[in-house]
């Protein structure tokens, strides 16, 4: 009730009053009205390595987590984020976002939301915490930020993408921390690229409403049989997939014979894709490429280290004639890594994820760098609801931003979605656009109470086995 | 009395030794009975911001801070280990190091140090935390690595250097993780580079403890009055001092007036070195820098982001006819990010970091790159007792590493050295060669129990006024 008398203020405002309004007017008084009296941060763990789940040369055992953020209000609403995590480590994140969330108990929305740039500093630039760098660190406060930015876009009553789009250029230009990535992209450049999408901004909205997204799924995930890789392609194809992405890494032989067996499979006019996890050193991951060159591949991802820039340079120098390009950004944990990957157009696929930088803010200013380059926005998907986050940057970045759908691929992995109450859903192989407020990040309430750690249902008779840094795996 | 007696087990033994008879004989036996049985981890603060101490444009009210880990034994020896933070997010990292424990508690030292590589990568691979990036978790498992490290030292009987230069070059090559470094140095090239100082060890060693590694101090700290500058410089030239670093970073104008003022009190022999503090982006950068080309200075520290990498490329063009060259590395997260501004060259001075990295088998990484690259090890000192730990890396560096103190200049600061039972000295401008056994970061119990965050003496009246994230200062 209190919620529906609530949203009833909101139901014919729009974000651009509330802004040009921003000094007097009820929308003002509504969004100020909203004030965050508290946060409940949840270790949300699901046992997926018991079924060996999404599992690389590296995470060998992953257990999808999430540390879930709910900003509490006086007004019934709440805002939502996550951190995805793949286990132990979970409770670090919740550690971190336990206390940064001082930093908004208390506020109300609109002091929040008025210039999302003075919240971001005071987190990112905190003159006592930014000496923890990137990480975990970074990674809560994206949660701080986009939990602020669910309870905004709840407010006004619209899913994120559509917040974003309605937002005016000169205002996403002012969420952006300019300090280190203006050699690569100024506020003039990024304001022109905003503004020069202004005029189709309706008929491309129109568009992605009809059809979201395109999207591209893992086949070859490395523990799968041949006939196994042969029914998830035919599975994926039946519902529209045309590109699709291999685990490779390990053993070179059977990798290249694993691609040609992919590429037969799905036949010379889909795309694919490899993905070597960072398990390659340099000169390493040269020897591995060079065996790829004949399958048509579209790109390798993450053949070398996260932040390796030289390396990434030195790669697309090598294969500069080749069909493919390098991919990464899932674990690029700063707009400065992607400023350079950018910049050098050392990567031809720029793969941001939703909650390894800090939150909406550092995505604004990646997709900014990539427009400008010309470098198509693939952002990282699966996890626990990272679909459901990235399929709004894929839809505000192909209608607002890039302004096209031309050469973006959206990750999608159908893990997990009975978790939330808002699953993602494909159509034709596209995201069909998000419609619920805000992220569409709400877990099912009996799905949380489950999986809480280390107490929930699922976990209250084993956590002792996976608790923290004592469950181990080797490597090798 | 336990100490003693164990410890007269190890009195004549020699790492040597210990790793020749690895398979059998006492002093395997003896580093086998050393069992870890616990640890504790101390979130130790000091209110430096009540004098402002340390401050620079982005740390403007630091609380100098460690989180202590204590690594306790059945043998009475303790394994000390600390991560220099500013104040808030030690917690952060406490909370890590707790976690981490699990993989030391109950194991037997000879099975941690035989090896020390299989810690490194059960701790940095962990194929569940090593989603956390770098920051708390790499700091986080360097205290691990460094307390151990230290356990190890103190059974030998031995201060951390020496343990250092007695080591095997093979057993050095063998501790480093070589997974994404290897384009820039190869296990042979370092092997190589350990065996060419091999024959003048001796002498190096003596010279290096009749004079150790050779120190700078900061001078011009940014809230200083001029006649307070002066008075520090002369302070330290007392002491032997000729190199002196000043901060900037703001004002272009008054930071160009401070360097005359400075470059005039010391005279043209001596060193001057700046120090922005990644405030500037990189043209910012550019502008600012190119204004302080008559002043004859060494180097510009961290004039742009930590990991800015092609920013540092860029720099060290524009200014390769400079009398200075870039110096960075206080902030830079991983042996990757090294790895890149040294086979570039992008930098000059090397400026690691005790904590922020792995441990001692990151910085065995780093060190010897730099050592190829011919790039001399400047290492960052200050905080909490950093100074005692990277004058050990000072010594092992100039005795076994570049072999030779020509280029090298560690910093020195000597705050809060009345905290530690083994401060270090200086003599002659240079540190004094540590004898105490391990890191010699043993602080006086009674500092400890002063200083515990939230509960100790100092802050139980008033924690709840610098208590984590709500502890905050605008950045301008």
């Amino acid at each position: 009730m209190e919620r529906q008398s609530f949203c009833f203020l909101f139901v014919q405002s729009t974000i651009h009053q509330i802004f040009s309004v921003s000094k007097a007017g009820p929308e003002q008084v509504s969004l100020k009205s909203i004030k965050i009296t508290g946060a409940e941060i949840i270790d949300l763990r699901i046992p997926t390595s018991d079924q060996m789940l999404g599992s690389d040369p590296f995470h060998k055992m992953p257990d999808y987590s999430s540390a879930v953020l709910h900003l509490k209000t006086d007004s019934g609403l709440k805002g939502v984020s996550i951190v995805f995590t793949v286990g132990a480590g979970t409770d670090w994140i919740c550690h971190g976002i336990q206390d940064l969330c001082q930093l908004v108990i208390g506020a109300d929305l609109e002091s929040l939301t008025e210039s999302p740039i003075t919240l971001y500093q005071r987190l990112i630039d905190h003159h006592q915490l930014r000496w923890l760098h990137d990480g975990v660190f970074r990674m809560a406060a994206g949660a701080i930020l986009n939990a602020v930015f669910d309870l905004w876009a709840k407010a006004v009553r619209k899913p994120m993408w559509k917040l974003l789009v309605d937002l005016e250029p000169e205002f996403v230009v002012d969420c952006i921390d300019w300090r280190n990535i203006q050699d690569a992209l100024t506020p003039e450049e990024a304001l022109e690229i905003l503004q020069r999408n202004r005029p189709a901004l309706g008929r491309r909205q129109s568009d992605m409403q009809v059809q979201g997204p395109k999207a591209y799924c893992t086949a070859g995930w490395l523990g799968l049989s041949d006939q196994q890789i042969l029914e998830t392609i035919q599975n994926l194809q039946k519902q529209g997939f045309d590109s699709f992405k291999l685990k490779v890494g390990r053993d070179s032989e059977q990798d290249v014979e694993r691609i040609r067996f992919m590429r037969d499979a799905i036949g010379p006019d889909c795309n694919l894709m490899v993905d070597a996890n960072q398990y390659w050193g340099l000169e390493e991951a040269k020897r591995h490429i060079k065996r790829y060159l004949p399958f048509g591949l579209k790109w390798i991802e993450e053949p070398i280290a996260r932040d390796d820039v030289l390396g990434y340079v030195e790669l697309a120098e090598t294969f500069k004639s080749a069909s493919f390009g390098m991919a990464c950004g899932e674990h690029a944990a700063s707009p400065v890594i992607f400023k350079q990957l950018l910049k050098s157009r050392a990567i031809k696929y720029c793969q941001i994820d939703a909650v390894r930088v800090a939150g909406v803010n550092d995505i604004m200013a990646i997709v900014l760098m990539a427009a400008k380059y010309e470098i198509p926005i693939c952002p990282h998907g699966g996890g626990i609801a990272l679909c459901n986050m990235i399929s709004h940057y894929g839809m505000w970045d192909q209608i607002a931003v890039a302004g096209h759908s031309e050469t973006q691929l959206v990750e999608y992995i159908d893990f997990l979605q009975d978790a939330v109450e808002q699953p993602v859903k494909i159509q034709d192989g596209c995201y069909v656009a998000p419609t619920a407020h805000g992220w569409g990040l709400e877990f099912h309430p009996e799905f949380i109470e489950r999986h809480r750690f280390p107490n929930g249902e699922v976990w209250k008779d084993r956590a002792a086995n996976r608790k923290g840094a004592a469950f181990e795996v080797a490597l090798k």
